[in-house]
């Protein structure tokens, strides 16, 4: 799982049929202070999270299979918590 | 997933039976700004993009054998949407 | 598995399910002499780890689920061992 | 997956029993004008490259385990592709 | 799979009891002429790696468990082939 800062999201029209309905966010990984660190990932979100929100992401084909009810579905990445604090 | 935009693509004659009709784009990672960052990818593509089109690309054993109907296939990477706008 | 030094934790109140009762530890790759190497990681942690502690963590999906006892999980990372020494 | 240059293999006489027989290529990650990104990867080859072959390897458990016929080998990396231009 | 170097071990009393019996090597990757290139690894080891011996490493959830006889286990980084020459 990651740290990551919210940074945008992604509008796709043509896609895969098992993202239809879902968010896409831009999530950059951060350190603790902040900073960026690394590739940003594009992630779902079933959590609610907004523009510049701090968030754990996890990449997990299984548990992202379960979540979009998809058994074929490609999704990897997705958000898991909202985060308060550091 | 990762955004990525597409750099070009990769034509290989001797290959696993499981890339035959493929096509294989190779697909650099950018961030918001479409700046690159990290090492690019090849990947399948089933949504039609083009070159410098930008692109979310995954990468899922399981869905990837589903796609090209092989289950020994050893492909990964592939492309899930075409972005429209970010 | 990571060479990883604790560097906090994160507090997160609205999360996926699987993640209540855990500790999820912000974990800061190191090299043997302590130096931070690549993007930290989120974990949770079933050993106790405290802040600054060197641990090893790893990140397989069906022990994280065997872990949590709950086969849709997405966790991935987890502390399996403190370090006492190099 | 992975565009690669082939830079050289590894000679290795003590291993798992499953990568008996197999070459093992050091392969470098390349960017489209050829340039060296990241970290070299150790792959088995079934296509036949040469030194310094642009190659696509990929990274799958299941299709190495089917590669080697070995149901508990820990080969991840492959050549799936012999790169005849970009 | 990786080519690395070993650089240390690891000692740590409290530990998933899947650990237990396995040294835990430190194990930087490094290219073709011998430079570290990333992130260092922490690998279990069957094949009886001296200190600053190459090896080959691999990461594999289901390899893994299958070598420690462990189902649960969370380890997934393996030495695989002690190198003799490049």
């Amino acid at each position: 799982m990651l740290l990551d800062r919210v940074e945008g999201n992604v509008v796709a029209t043509r896609k895969h049929p098992s993202l239809l309905g879902w968010r896409l966010l831009i999530c950059q990984p951060i350190n603790q202070t902040g900073e960026p660190e690394g590739v940003p990932q594009v992630a779902i979100d079933a959590q609610g999270a907004g523009l510049h929100q701090r968030v754990v992401i996890s990449s997990d084909g299984s548990a992202a299979r379960n979540m979009v009810g998809d058994e074929k579905s490609p999704i990897r990445w997705m958000v898991i918590g909202l985060v308060d604090e550091l």
